[in-house]
């Protein structure tokens, strides 16, 4: 029998604009990464969520993003390296006070969009993130996409770090994800997204769009939440791992 | 030699957009009220105030407030108990995260504005403000208007308490701020100001605006930042409390 | 035969955020009210709204908020009468820009969430909304809650009014609605809502949830379109008053 | 005698937070380009501007930017040319309401900061903006960089343009601006910009920071409002402008 952890961004929802089916998730995952008011959630949603996944047993991770709700922290924007530790220091510490408030303990912390993009190939974002993570709480877990500036950054910075793969993006021969604008970026049959997992785990290698088989390191494994069938999805997924003998559990 | 603490609000300048003379102030006072991002202030401006507080070894406190960056938190608005709490737990914690990467230690909490004026008479507001308080962090004092409804439920929620007064608002019969709009409501000479405090820590009264002694509880005295005089008038009022052997102490 | 205008509130997702489903209910209605970016919508929003309600030749009214978008805008804040007046003709202004490059006219004005029940009552913000809307445009027309200080304001200011009835929430006695919090607020029938604006349409009047016949003067009829059955309510309703002789048509 | 228009950035301060020393500055200059409320400015602050700038009969621009108060609009954000075109059109909509309860008319569109950097490089977004702006109201001047993608994309969108020059910003020999994180960026000696600013009016040229005289074509002069000192600088510019028999005049 294998482990592996499966993790999905939540708490997205902001005052009465409802984004994810978070509760349903919560029942196939077992990190939960929840986000901190700038690219979506409020603290009433914060709260809640953390409650939720706090009940639930769930790895609570904070997921902090760039400030710009409206483009959902998914718009590239110019910042400093010290305006980015700030940003993440701020974040990372509120939903910290929605932890220690639920009796829980911050877990982890992962990058949010746009964020988790330039940090991915920028040393010195990277670098920002790493550090202020770091010096919040040495114990937090930083989740980065495997193999990037991310990982090598927090592990200088002195954090234990979480390798992160993708059920349902595709990769390219590089290791990197296809754009989400290509139309061979998502993998929507679960039982594709599956195989793909369930090679990860066993081979640490993916094979990308063109055939390649490349290496990766799957410590950590993404599914998304927002899509309106993401709950069938991943109780598909789930089921077909653990068929194939890959429990779920958290890092 | 008697001892006062002197508060102040500070870091509430937000990007470009420059608020206070915070620095200056610094060697007046031996409290600072920190502003959390909603009333004022941005991660950036926080972790630069905390850094500098920190330095000049005075009380950091979180200056929680409405998410009201236009109306600087002092207009009215009508929330629930619980947004209230989850609001103050958002705020205090990401504070507490700017006082832990700047190696201090988080001392006390305040109410901003309209956040504080409602606390003062609405027991609900007040123990749900003193509830996330006492949640993130029981060792918290919390600073509320002597008298007041906060000061009350604070104690119920088994936190340590400052009871606030003014040196430079006058006050009503009974006991309460005579109003921001009314033309006797600020007293603008620091000798009168100073007079006031003394007074106070002497006598535990205040003379109201119709000539009446009322009893207060002066365990902080909070002076403003934001007038263009204010390092002048602290200075005046500093130097006339030491003459009349009253030291500035944090709590 | 007989006309009544039915409008609906539209346009209030926000970036990623979705609210309603205003293009199924487009088909129904003869009027919309766009929201401004303030308590929902953004500009990508408000031109997508316009161009399709230009597109199917509905009457365009433009949906102005507080400024509050976590909390849909329908807290209570406090403003004073001429911050309420440069927050309409500022979105006012914003929307009208939206219809004219739609090649379409900006038609009427309807308050929103909060601040509509406030002009409801509060003489001074209601002549501060119709003065707002007449200095942009004398020739729109003033949405407002039938018998409110809205209608009767926007009169003295010199606008065209449209006395607004709802389809499907209750009345008391003196005329005014049901609060929302109220268990009877609203009616989820289609038919009985349908029953009540052919009540109101022929006769003038409606029953209270007392059972008291209370005049009222539909000009406009309220529909929702927040609710996920909003499509099939608004689908019964226009089926039902078609078949009983009132046909929908824009004012 | 020659003329000139002299242009300044006004109208960006927000809420409580004070921006610029816009009541004097208005003194010296012909035309004013003012804040729409996402880099800068509010429904209030806009009102107040346009109400002063119609009353010393000034050339009334609007001055869109990004949405990102915090950043002052200086920061670069990525958005495609329909959202840029969007942003356009609702800030012009809301300045265009002010102008029209002012009983004025809005006179020209400036972008501002980053957004302007961005469209005197990009035709994409230039052209986003430009038509934006046209079809709004066609009769609106376009304010841009002297030779940038602004004046040929808003010439190809069918409006009249006018060519920028900056009073206190040294050029490359390329024509562009000095990058403001350079040294020698800014012109601090007013009688150093007087000199600058006569010999593009008299020679349609300017001498680069290398020695090299280039062609430019100035039809509006921008003077900045944010220094302490700004009134003075722009006191003394004029005064030397005078004397050298160029008046200030707008367009």
């Amino acid at each position: 029998m294998q482990n592996i952890d499966l993790n999905c961004d939540m708490g997205e929802s902001f005052g009465a604009f409802n984004i994810g089916q978070d509760e349903v998730l919560m029942e196939y995952v077992s990190s939960v990464n929840i986000a901190c008011g700038f690219h979506g959630g409020d603290p009433s949603v914060m709260n809640k969520t953390v409650k939720l996944a706090a009940k639930k047993n769930l790895a609570i991770g904070a997921h902090p993003g760039y400030p710009d709700l409206q483009g959902f922290g998914r718009r590239e924007m110019k910042f400093s390296p010290s305006e980015i530790y700030d940003m993440v220091v701020y974040q990372v510490g509120a939903l910290k006070g929605f932890a220690t408030v639920a009796g829980a303990r911050l877990h982890h912390v992962k990058p949010h969009g746009a964020l988790y993009n330039t940090a991915a190939k920028d040393p010195a974002i990277a670098s920002a993130i790493a550090h202020a993570v770091s010096d919040v709480d040495r114990t937090l877990i930083f989740v980065g996409l495997s193999g990037s500036a991310m990982i090598r950054e927090a592990g200088l910075a002195g954090l234990h770090t979480a390798s992160e793969v993708f059920a349902d993006r595709t990769y390219q021969d590089d290791g990197s994800l296809t754009p989400r604008h290509s139309k061979e970026a998502m993998i929507a049959n679960p039982a594709a997204a599956a195989e793909q997992v369930l090679q990860m785990v066993r081979r640490k290698t993916v094979t990308s769009v063109n055939g390649k088989e490349i290496l990766v390191n799957p410590q950590t494994v993404c599914i998304h939440g927002d899509a309106p069938h993401a709950p069938d999805f991943a109780m598909a997924l789930v089921a077909l791992l653990k068929k194939n003998h890959v429990a779920i559990q958290r890092l």
